[in-house]
């Protein structure tokens, strides 16, 4: 087998690992956590499903791949739960760290390919990020919605903090921000998200 | 929220569901039984990083939507092990009737669409579907080559059953054809899979 194939198929291997990385999210019908390889495929799916509500005309394969992407570097750095502020601190070197090993794996020109995609994601510039962050926010939401909002019991969750987060989900939809703000203002007046 | 929206979502969380349909496959590291969705992102990257193997051009936008949707139906009709002969016979009755009862969740367009490209799928003619196919067919296959072939030593499986499956690959790529053909001779020489 040619080095090329080889490396791909490493890599290929490699991240079977992401399926071990478990988040604070819970599957509907309270089920067990979910973990990331789950959590890109779902938010994968709704980007496509989705894209006319995106603000901005958007790439929808760069969109998915960014999705199925996005969270690689958790194989070594770990889930970050979003309103964890003490491990959001240490987030980016961790991530960076992981970066480089990781895509390292690949030949190089898709190594150089998936991390300039990798950071286009996190620099929530382009109107693809902006989207693609869109489903990141929503896609827990929606499933900790399904769940009476048990994640947001469970952490003790303020609506600051969680619009502290979506706020930017309406930078690549503002038609998926009504869902969300109706979602958020209906669990601050139930009493699952504390105000 | 308009009745499209609504649509869209309650079809989203439905197919959270796929989370919990496993497969005979097992994670790399011995690990535990891989399902649904993590199968369906992992040949979807695979797919993505792997195309210039494909045997003719393929548009790779539709063949990743293929590998992320291409087990929906499983949420009602369960995962059929490929070597499992008599749910084989069955599968394609229990798979449509799933296919009408989940896609129907979606916007008219939209569940026309999605089952037009899941039966692309299953019909196996386009470039796409035989290249989306071969994605099918290749990432079990690594994880249990990872795993020095326990999956085919627990259910006994023969080379010639293997081949009958694996033979397909080569429809969508020559050249990872001769990956799995690599594979499957080592595991027959060590006796992983027997003659």
């Amino acid at each position: 087998m040619d080095e090329r194939l080889q490396k791909q198929l490493a890599f290929a291997l490699e991240i079977d690992k992401e399926k071990n990385i478990f988040r604070q999210t819970h599957l509907s019908g309270h089920g067990r956590n979910e973990n990331d390889a789950e959590h890109a495929w779902h938010m994968a799916i709704m980007a496509y499903l989705l894209r006319e509500y995106a603000n901005e005309e958007v790439d929808i394969t760069k969109v998915m791949l960014m999705c199925l992407i996005h969270d690689i570097v958790e194989i070594d750095a770990g889930d970050t739960y979003a309103y964890d502020e003490e491990n959001l601190k240490t987030q980016k070197a961790r991530e960076d760290a992981a970066k480089e090993r990781i895509f390292s794996i690949l030949p190089d020109d898709q190594k150089k390919e998936l991390i300039a995609l990798f950071d286009e994601f996190e620099e929530y510039e382009t109107a693809e990020s902006k989207y693609a962050h869109t489903l990141d926010n929503l896609q827990p939401l929606m499933l900790n919605n399904s769940n009476d909002g048990s994640d947001w019991v469970e952490h003790g969750v303020t609506a600051s903090t969680i619009y502290g987060r979506q706020r930017k989900t309406k930078l690549g939809s503002e038609k998926l921000f009504e869902v969300t703000d109706q979602i958020i203002k209906e669990h601050v007046r139930k009493g699952t998200i504390r105000e």
